[in-house]
């Protein structure tokens, strides 16, 4: 007898053995709760653009939001409850941008693509997010003199180099504030998967959302300072899967820098409330 | 103004940088041949099992080829056109099925899952092809004194170990008498992707085919001999994405073994021959 | 004209390059303050085993001190200024002991083993203070309600599980009380370099001694708890370099479990105080 | 009671656990016979630069040979006995040079020295052999389009390409007439360890010579063609233990190139044959 999909249990590829095991659904189903952990540092570092540059990034229905600032953002995760404690990092360029729908309307932080040091949560996140994620080695970061240091590579080539300094702690109360001045619906993605066969055409392609409301992620410290951040040229040959990626926000034009971010936080959601805009 | 995609140009996320790179689709859309690589050393044992073990692993519309044999199958490939020369390994599970389509009928290996030790062939192959592809540590075969043991692992938990021996060198004749007799339509995926917050129902579930046709693959040696292979049981904490697929290969009864091949090709196809079967 | 050493510079192999870059001497021979960094979490478990399985662990001039209690070390580094603000971890195997030489007369901790994850810090602790560090693969560790597991592999041969958990902090004073009861002469060592050719026969055999004052060291946080440690037996064939040692400490009788300890420092030193004992 | 040293036996740090394990002594003494194995592919350029720059990298006691020719040679190793049929890669750059000791003359190819991507065969060729060996990230080659690409990094910073191409094979008549041609003593080496506690002072060095003299080792296939190298700058940050021996090969002046070669054999020795020279 061949097997059965269980209703209401979530699945991936393999399903051949059972509903599948990730971030949002354990061992027989069920759920993980994210009160004590995991544990993020993430650090960020953000740039003036040209409004022309991230406009041709943005499929359709979307416009660039208030101003073309672009963030990128590394963060290091520990005590991942669904990876059995276990971390990874990710490195994520978004910018402001608005989703006119047919039916949605969202403004928030348009996330072009994340790297992560992971293989698992790469699968999940584009399988059932719809979040553009690919694969890049995010080593811990160099601290050195007052100065963090945060590279990216694939396969030898450094293609990432953040740097952030000078930082000073921010007080509960001005943390708040800053935390607090930051409405957004969230962020967006843009959800594709191709049709098998029909080079070309999509079997899925929609916008995603992901929601800002993160009840149980709690900042524990946070720190503004100064940084840089330079994305290095490649040849094909270099990076086979993603040269023109990385060549692109090379060819971002920093007009100014906006200052950097380093927060600590501890907490989070299994992102189970991600949902489809239209 | 937002991009357009690219009319015969194949996307994956993120869609923003322009059209994918991969097996199917280099820079400025060119094609790869796989005339004289890649290289490929394919390493398998075969073990005789229940019928019931593999009918439970069977997604509706399959059932059980002509005998409950089963397949694991590591290769270890160098200079892959699409990655610019670079190579890696794989670890399969499969064994003969046949499906019984509304439409379509085809007899063939039913790939149950296929750890890759690189991400970017496992997002193509899974968005693309509908293969069962996930990550697993696959290092080179350790060689000594006449026997090859292949292992995997992940995240320092090694669930597979695979040993031949006892190799004879088939002639000529022998190997290609033993190609021809391999008459089937080619191997069984079923492709699942699912849908963004309607959590438990598809937006994609069909099953896909790689037809048994390859033309530009030579298959220069082959060798017989005896083998063995034995997956770990894991608990959760040792592979929380995984131990579930470890531990029900890990319970497959083996009655009996059926041999072990190692096989060196040249040359290959890009795939783009996969297709929905209905 | 070949090159003349500088005087008073350390040289390590290769020394045709100029003089040595390691912890102990930077660019242009500076030397490391080791001040507000390295940043190390230290977890440990110990045991109270069989004293004759202790001494055969000694080399001549030592005897088993105290009580025979072995304790094994994991430590996480991070932001040390030799590697400019690399990290690395170590797996530490020692217990106490005393060493009567012809001249010298020291107690303290014997240091039997030293796994560590990079190679930089192994050749400089081997061959300039005499630490019998060697290779293994320790990953950070994961941390899950409430238990902190900590595993060390070499090529996909995981060797030892270490899970601490029912951790409580102690108070400043208990912490300082604590530590001033460690009172030990520092870590011992033994040296041992070969004569090239005269197989058998070293170059080098002397003791030497980490002095245990380290003033730049701060203690932050301290806790103690319980634990379990195992050494997971292994073949030639799993550990070809190394099996003897994790077999070894896997036969170790564990007849009591003496408490877990995880302690965050800030801070150290460069070790070169080291010395011969005689 | 301590530990004996067992006679005859060879020993390395820790001592504690018994005799060593490693090339040149397994399990209960035994030896490698190294007869079908290990299989290497090495690829080298070899290009001409100032007899100024080599004369700075030799101890006294060395001159240059016949020309100032640098060979920079990557070998990729499999199925090696000691490490139980596992491999490893190497980087290393040599000259030709002349030994005049006191006692002794030799004239060979002086490795000043050899990056391994394994650090258990760097501790016992630095300690038991006296080869100037340090860790480096060495993977597979890319084969692109007829071109062989090695490359060298450490922790995300590529310090080295080279590329060969336009190979031709030797026939058998011509790889010997080159083999036969390649007179000279063997490798040359300056072994050195640092005496504890009185830094700069050593307690070991000495020259020490690698005898041509390979018996079991088989050259299968041989090709000529054409190549490149490049050493990349550094700064300390990106390679704080190494910049210094990767800038001096950088500065090389590269005046003309002399051939590519690669060379695939079968077989070896134990390198127990490596003597001291006076």
């Amino acid at each position: 007898m061949p097997y059965q999909f269980q209703p209401g249990r979530m699945y991936r590829m393999p399903t051949h053995f059972g509903p599948s095991l990730g971030p949002r659904q354990g061992e027989a189903g069920r759920k993980f709760v994210n009160l004590e952990s995991p544990k993020i540092t993430a650090i960020s570092v953000s740039f003036l653009t040209n409004q022309e540059q991230l406009e041709e990034l943005l499929p359709e229905g979307f416009e660039v939001g208030a101003e073309p600032v672009v963030t990128v953002e590394v963060t290091y995760i520990t005590e991942i409850e669904w990876l059995a404690g276990r971390g990874y990092n990710t490195l994520g360029v978004s910018f402001p941008a608005v989703f006119n729908g047919k039916k949605d309307h969202a403004e928030g932080s348009f996330l072009t693509v994340l790297w992560e040091n992971l293989t698992e949560p790469i699968l999940t996140g584009r399988e059932e997010l719809g979040f553009s994620k690919i694969y890049g080695e995010i080593p811990e970061p160099r601290i050195y003199q007052g100065q963090t240091h945060c590279t990216a590579s694939w396969m030898g080539f450094k293609f990432m180099d953040l740097k952030i300094g000078n930082l000073t702690q921010l007080s509960s109360e001005e943390a708040a504030a800053l935390i607090s001045k930051q409405g957004s619906d969230g962020t967006l993605h843009y959800k594709y998967m191709p049709k098998t066969g029909e080079w070309g055409k999509p079997d899925i392609s929609y916008v995603t959302l992901t929601p800002s409301a993160n009840t149980n992620r709690v900042v524990k410290e946070m720190w503004r300072g100064e940084g840089t951040v330079q994305f290095h040229e490649a040849t094909w040959e270099d990076l086979p899967t993603m040269f023109n990626i990385v060549n692109t926000l090379h060819d971002l034009e920093i007009k100014e820098y906006r200052g950097a971010m380093m927060v600590k936080t501890i907490g989070g959601k299994d992102l189970s409330d991600q949902r489809i805009l239209r």
